[in-house]
């Protein structure tokens, strides 16, 4: 294209500073490196972590940023080195690395890639130093300011760059408007459900918050052949996609006296056999895995906070529950992706229902607002997508 | 025998309440009811979680009791309705019951028996209340008061009663001043390696406490083909029966400066595969959590605490370890305590190694102090043997 080898000025949104409404700038998009990818972004959304990094986390080195990790778009030029990719190939941005080079590359357990952070050589205690662009990494600039990419993507631009190693190439016919579902939410609830709890048929699930990640996972017990999946959340707007997906039962926290967990103990004679997490609360983790049986129930953490810890009593898991957590469903994303957009292609997995607005990358501060407004009122459902304005 | 029928009068060790001494009684033992076996206690140990009954969690109505827990024994006499046994059977009291006949115990994954507690259809949030016994349950009196049996056992006893489902006859040949030890402790810490943390050939693991349940955590681990098993403990004096066990690296916290899971992670490159909890103190098995690797490390806690809850940060689990718990080494008590015991007849498990005192019932005190005394002093090991006294 006529732009490669050049710096591409274009439009995105940036996050100055925590706590503050994004700006949209026109930033310069440096090319490609050795091993990098320049991609024109297409479509993207919102997930809970983008806002969770501006209000809640807010990580003293995590601004300037350019905001958004959920997304697909279409290569523009590549770098040195890279074959796997060339102009016009559809693609999705991960943020979740796969070298296939790393011991945790090369072992099936896991989706981890050593070349996200050296922090997954630590154990964790202080937090995620994932995702942590060295300086050596910045691509954007603004005003001549450096901007990092959130989560090493940075999708709420019109352009973006990307390592080979944490992008994927999709079929010719993905419908890029959908398939930027994968890029997380769909993935990581499918996953959940699918990979880390290994829903088993004619199991009891339930999943706690009903966003993008819990809806999928409802959709992945259901695909696992669960055959009950109860629905739980504060928000009884979202019981209507959940049901479209697969929940046969559906509760409101807030319509019991009693704690959740003795709710659905109640419900199912002990306990169900597996539950997720989809609200990112340390309270409603522990519910989650109370709400399980003992003696074989699983749980799995897929919302996500870092300022708090998750607790509950030795005797919860010494009764036979176990508790596991998510990072992207447990797909490896170079190997997985491509087949999740074939089962969207072959009418597997359902996309249409998570799209409830269309916006474009000027309305992405009334995107948040509702995004964050999601739980409190009626109207607002959570995945909104837009094209960019180039 | 000539005391079928009548009730017994035997000597047995009595907490009349926490935190004080047990006393030497004469008690008397009813005959076994429908479904029960009356027994000759032959050989017994302490476990911590009696001391911890005693001194620590120290329940409202868990006294006046008959201690004990781990044991072996000869069949008396039986109650109606019973088959199964006979007099002169040896026999291990089971702590967690196998009725055969609910959903726990139909259920492959599981040890638990919704026999054992109302409390299995709990979230357990407000502790454990597995194991109580309901006053049409009480066979033990002294002074005539009722007395309870601790775990619903009591071995501390000359005699003590078990319902069926709760115990378990092994091998003619069973050496019963050895075998005593799968009644808790060594089926504990053997079965959370093989059938909790379901090592596998080749990898690293940790045990964190070298008690009982610790070391054969370590002799489980060797088992299942562990490359490598880092025995921690700080009391150095437990290493070396560890070395015998197969532990081949040792660990001290207290000569680090630094948190232990940090000092494991860089011993191991990123953490170990497995890791056993064997202590029974939350921050303890929080660094076992984070000793283990991201992405497929799984910790499992059988240390014993009701007093407070464990906790560790969502993205401990998000990275993909797996925490878990474990009963009495998650072994169906029916089914496998007799394979164990032949394990042992066959020399494939040691069981010497455990045995480092003979005392008698009067010495139960003594016997207690030194236990409690063991992570203090040089010359203290964990497990005591007696024979009564009959
Ligand atoms: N682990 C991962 O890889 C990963 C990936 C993507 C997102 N996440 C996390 O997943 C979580 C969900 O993301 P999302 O985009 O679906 O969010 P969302 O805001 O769209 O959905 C959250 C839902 O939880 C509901 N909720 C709030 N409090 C509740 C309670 N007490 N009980 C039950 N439901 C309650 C809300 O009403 C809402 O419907 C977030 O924490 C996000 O950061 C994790
Ligand atoms: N889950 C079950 O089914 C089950 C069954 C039996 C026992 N238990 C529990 O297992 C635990 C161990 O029992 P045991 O009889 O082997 O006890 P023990 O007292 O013989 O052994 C505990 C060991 O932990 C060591 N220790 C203390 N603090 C430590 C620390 N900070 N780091 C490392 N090591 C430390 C001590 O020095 C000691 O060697 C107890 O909590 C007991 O209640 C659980
Ligand atoms: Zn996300
Ligand atoms: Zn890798
Ligand atoms: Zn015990
Ligand atoms: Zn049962």
């Amino acid at each position: 294209m006529a732009t490669a080898g050049k710096v591409i000025k274009c439009k995105a949104a940036v996050a100055w500073e925590a706590d503050s409404p994004l700006v949209i700038e026109e930033i310069e998009v440096a090319p490609p490196q050795k091993n990098e990818i320049r991609l024109k972004v297409i479509a993207a959304s919102i997930c809970l972590s983008d806002v969770y990094h501006m209000y809640k986390g807010k990580p003293k080195d995590g601004f300037p940023v350019v905001m958004g990790h959920e997304g697909a778009g279409i290569v523009e030029s590549v770098g040195p080195g890279v074959t796997e990719f060339k102009p016009g190939d559809k693609v999705i941005p991960l943020y979740l690395s796969q070298c296939r080079d790393c011991k945790f590359c090369k072992n099936p357990k896991t989706n981890m890639c050593e070349k996200d952070c050296e922090s997954l050589m630590t154990s964790g205690r202080s937090g995620n130093q994932m995702f942590k662009q060295s300086p050596s990494e910045i691509r954007f600039t603004c005003r001549s300011k450096p901007l990092l990419q959130f989560m090493r993507t940075g999708i709420f631009s019109e352009y973006t760059i990307k390592n080979k190693i944490a992008l994927v190439k999709v079929h010719d016919d993905a419908q890029l408007d959908r398939v930027f579902l994968f890029g997380c939410g769909v993935s990581t609830g499918y996953g959940a459900a699918i990979n880390n709890a290994k829903v088993e048929p004619g199991s009891v699930c339930a999943v706690f918050g009903l966003g993008a990640v819990g809806l999928s996972a409802v959709m992945g017990c259901k695909h696992a052949g669960a055959s009950r999946i109860i629905a739980v959340d504060i928000n009884e707007e979202r019981f209507e996609k959940a049901k479209i997906l697969g929940a046969t039962d559906f509760v409101n926290p807030k319509l019991h006296q009693k704690p959740i967990s003795e709710v659905l103990i109640e419900m199912t004679n002990g306990g169900v056999d597996y539950s997720v997490e989809c609200v990112g609360q340390v309270d409603v983790m522990r519910s989650a895995l109370e709400s399980c049986i003992k003696g074989w129930g699983v749980s799995v953490i897929a919302g996500w906070t870092d300022l708090y810890d998750f607790s509950a009593r030795p005797i919860q898991l010494i009764a036979g529950r176990t508790w596991k957590g998510t990072s992207f469903g447990g797909f490896k994303g170079k190997d997985d992706v491509p087949k999740l957009v074939l089962d969207h292609m072959a009418g597997r997995i359902n996309l249409d229902v998570f799209v409830t607005h269309n916006m474009n990358l000027d309305q992405i501060n009334e995107a948040i607002k509702m995004m964050m407004a999601g739980a409190q009122t009626k109207s607002v459902y959570t995945v909104y997508i837009y094209i960019p304005n180039t």
